[in-house]
This record gives C-alpha cells, sequence and structure tokens, in this order.
C-alpha cells in the first residue's frame, strides 16, 4: 500500500515559512534537488545560506516548471488563489501537488479545477511549532502525527501511493479522509476550541474592566484555556472563513451541551451535576490514555 | 503591615489531603507543635510517619481544642458543615481559624456565626499540582503564588495581622479581598473554564460517536482545552454548586461574547472577524507578560 519509498528528481517548496522550511529538510535526503518559490527575499536568502533548499526564486512558474513534486506551503486563502491561478498551465504532467493549508474543501474543490494531469491531493499535517516563520523549521515535527490526506478529482491512484510515500518519509501517519470530512473534525477539535478560548479570554477582559484581580489571580487553568487566543490571527481568519458552516454547527452543538450542563447547575441538584460532568471526564482520560499519550508529545 | 514572622505554639490541621499535608509542611519551622485530624485512619498513620505532622486524630474536639491556629483543608461543603457544626465551642479564644475553600462567600457567612472570640477568615490559597492526596504533600506549592484572605464578621485587626503573616510564612503572596468579590472572580477565570473545557469534551465526544477520528487527529490545541473537564468531580461538584449565581453571570456574559464572535463569522467580513478577534489576543498576550510571566510556573 505504501509505494515504496518517497523520491523525487525535483521537488518544489512553494511558501517558505515554518511549514516550508520543515518540508524542505525532511525531504532533504529524498530529493536530489529543492527548489524554494517565495516573494519574501529575505527568506529566499536566508532558505539557500542554510541549505534548507539548493536554490530559490520569486517566479513560480520557474520555481515549479521542472519540478515533479510541489508543496504549497501557504495560509489556505493564498493557497486557493494560487491553485485558482497559473500554476497549473505551469506544471509537467504526473506532478505530484500537495497543499499543507488547514481546511480542505475549498482548496480540494480549486484542486478538482487543475488540468488533467497533475496529480493534486490535500494534505493537513497535524502540527506545528510555538514560534512560527522560517528560521524555526524542523524537519522532526511531523514525526509519529498524522497527516491528513484528502482525494480530489485530480487524485489517481498514483498520486495517492506517490503521497502516502511521501508522508511515510516525514514519519508522520497517514491519514485518509475526504475534505468534507476533514473539515468538519477540525471544526471540533481546533476551530471551536479556539473560539472558545478567544470568547473566555474576552469575558474575562471584560470582568478586568472593573476589577484587576482576574488577571492577579488567573493562573495554570486560566492559562491552558487562554492560549488558543494568543495564535496568529492572519492564519485564522483565513482558516475560520473557509470553514464557516462547519465551525457554526459545531458552536450550536457545543451551545446545546453547555446549554444542559447549566440547566444541572442552575437546578442546584448536586448529584444530577456530577452526573453531567462524568462523561466527559471519562472521555477526556480516555482520549489521553487511548490515542494522546500512544505519540510524542510535540 | 505583616505582623511579624508567623509562629504558633500549636496548629492544628484538619484535612490531611494535599493541601493540608503540604501547608504542614510549609508551616514545619513555624509551629511548635502540629497535630492533624482526619477520619482516615491510613491518612493519618501516613502522616506521622512521614513527619507531615507530630501527632494525628479523628476526634476533632481533641485534634483543635489546644490549638492557637487552625487550618481546615477539605472540601467546600465539608468545610461550612464543619464550621456550622461544634468546632467553635472545642476552639480556645483568640484561636486564628483558615479554611482553604475554592468559594468563600457561603464558607464565610458560615465563619460569622462562629463564637465571638474565634478569629476566623477565609483563605484560597491560588495553587494545585496535578496529584492529590496526601502522598502528593509538597510545602512548595504556595511559593510566589496568589493566597486570597477574606475577612468575616470574626476576622479582627488581630487576626488579619495574623493572617498575612501565615501567608507570607508560606512565601506566597497575601491578597485581599471580599468573599462575594473572589467568588466572581474565579467564577470567571477558573470555574468557567472549567466548564467551558467539560462542554468542550462533550461536543467532541458528540461528534466522536459518529466519527472516530476527532479522537485520532485531537492535539495540542484540544488536549490543553480539555485538561480542566477531568479534574476531580467531588471537589468540582462542591465548588460549583456553591458559586451557582456568579458561574451564571459569567457564562451569560461568556455567551454574549461567542455570539459576538460567531455574528462576525457568519458575515463572511474576513477584516470585521479578524477585528473581533484581536483585543482578545492582545489582552491574552498582555496577561501573559505582565502577570503570568512575572511568577513561577507551578
Amino acid at each position: 500500500m505504501t509505494g515504496g519509498g518517497f523520491t523525487s528528481r525535483h521537488l518544489a517548496v512553494v511558501g517558505l515559512g515554518l511549514m516550508g522550511g520543515s518540508l524542505a529538510l525532511a525531504l532533504r535526503s529524498h530529493a536530489q534537488h529543492i527548489t524554494g518559490v517565495d516573494p519574501d527575499a529575505e527568506s529566499r536568502r536566508i532558505a539557500v545560506e542554510r541549505g534548507i533548499v539548493d536554490e530559490a526564486t520569486e517566479d513560480l512558474r520557474s520555481g515549479v516548471h521542472d519540478a515533479d513534486c510541489v508543496l504549497i506551503c501557504a495560509p489556505v486563502r493564498t493557497i486557493i488563489s494560487l491553485i485558482r491561478g497559473r500554476i497549473g498551465s505551469y506544471l509537467r504532467a504526473n506532478t505530484l501537488l500537495i497543499d499543507i493549508g488547514s481546511t480542505k474543501e475549498d482548496i480540494c474543490d480549486a484542486m478538482g479545477t487543475l488540468p488533467i494531469g497533475v496529480g493534486a491531493i490535500g494534505g493537513h499535517p497535524m502540527t506545528g511549532k510555538e514560534s512560527s516563520g522560517l528560521l524555526s523549521s524542523d524537519g522532526s515535527i511531523y514525526r509519529a502525527r498524522p497527516f491528513v490526506l484528502c482525494p480530489t478529482r485530480r487524485t489517481t491512484p498514483a498520486t495517492r501511493l506517490r503521497a502516502r510515500a511521501l508522508v511515510e518519509a516525514l514519519d508522520a501517519v497517514p491519514i485518509e479522509m475526504n475534505a468534507h470530512q476533514h473539515d468538519r473534525v477540525v471544526a471540533a477539535i481546533s476551530h471551536l476550541p479556539y473560539l472558545l478560548s478567544t470568547a473566555l479570554v474576552a469575558t474575562v477582559a471584560q470582568e478586568g474592566q472593573n476589577d484587576d484581580s482576574v488577571w492577579k489571580l488567573a493562573a495554570g487553568g486560566f492559562r491552558d484555556m487562554s492560549r488558543l487566543a494568543a495564535q496568529d490571527l492572519s492564519m485564522m481568519g483565513d482558516i475560520l472563513s473557509t470553514n464557516t458552516q462547519a465551525v457554526a454547527t459545531l458552536l450550536a452543538l457545543f451551545r446545546m451541551q453547555l446549554a444542559m450542563i447549566e440547566a444541572r447547575l442552575l437546578s442546584q441538584d448536586d448529584g444530577a451535576l456530577v452526573d453531567m460532568l462524568r462523561p466527559a471526564r471519562d472521555a477526556r482520560l480516555n482520549w489521553s490514555q487511548q490515542y494522546d499519550g500512544k505519540r510524542t508529545t510535540p
């Protein structure tokens, strides 16, 4: 099923940030030549100087036209406009095209409009780092992490096999699912948590206008629950606005759960309240043991 | 203002769990004699064997009658029933009585009914440990952490001074506020976050019934946001049910914040959405730098 080890005669990495740099480093020994494409001269200079890529250009056409594998490593809306732009006409037949965007349905739809002959598949490596940018690049961030692959209308059996081989070359765990399902899952485990974190901080900040002791006394629980609110906004804006429907659905489901807990709280029946809280506690403990404990904490 | 170093001729610690054990350890060199009171024989045996206390008894009267300082270290409802029970009649005049309950208004109201002559003040050390129980006791967990003191009708100026001295003996930071204010603050920074964490896990678990890939793909963001949901339920039931009004108020304020964010999301105006998210991001970053960064992470 894995299609053998991944190799590339010429790998192009479009977008030299944390993800692009990290993918280039991780695939260094699998590619004969790596070209980086980025509009920012400083990023190109650093990428070449540090040996992350062999050469770098700001010109998309010259960067990708000879490649047999192209990785698009940019924010979601940039990925979509690249795919809906001219990149399709620059690519050789049978080139493998993968992106790393955090939402997949809009991107995979766009991939479906690429010329026949391009082997395009959506990708989402479920990993990251506190620090962003090319200088934080680290080829090991994919290790033992899920890497979702979402087939498109331009995904052939060969595309699928080669993409899986690429993911395995990263020591990541390939998980195939359709783009719609992916977006619903990440709405639940990533976008909803982000919005809750942000709304929590906004609530505490509102309290803080009357009483700054909220800030003085906030500690570990608040620290955990507010960390996501500090995420980079330019990326989050793209992510949320390309997943509005799934996020709105999850918000509605969340409100139902919160309302049920609140009803028990207000009814002043301690036993019933604890009975309502217990399944979530069990589910969290079960997740820690069954899923989270099995992989390396990034 | 600090009233000099804290000393006790005879310190009684009622409740030998993580908090009771840790307080006894932290005050070891400040007390000539420490008696532990606990209904559990095993806890008493361990506390004496490890030198956490000098002696231990299950009898509340004999444990506290000679003490000049009594610390009640139990879940909130247990603290309230101890105070509303006979402990007042067992105490010597001028004994300092402090509790460590996570909500303060009900406890401080109860303290107000104690016999005149008992110097009672509510306490809440804002600290903890992942692991609970006497065996996890650690005298250093109070260091540089806020320790809230809430005056009651039985708090004299001498009570206040001695309580502050005790808090400083723990290397903790005394913060005085009234019990009502305390309960509102912890509703915002602790109880609301807990309920959000629980409702989030319940939502993800509901999704998981149809698609177990939510569990496979959940990672760092979900880990942070779900950690509180795994807290000990017996304590949380007590805490929430003694702070219902403040928690319900904060839930209502939170819903408003979340609804405002959702409205921007649904309006498909990316710029407006990001403008709505930005103040929370700034507030979180500011809290990290101005407050959280200044103390040791427990």
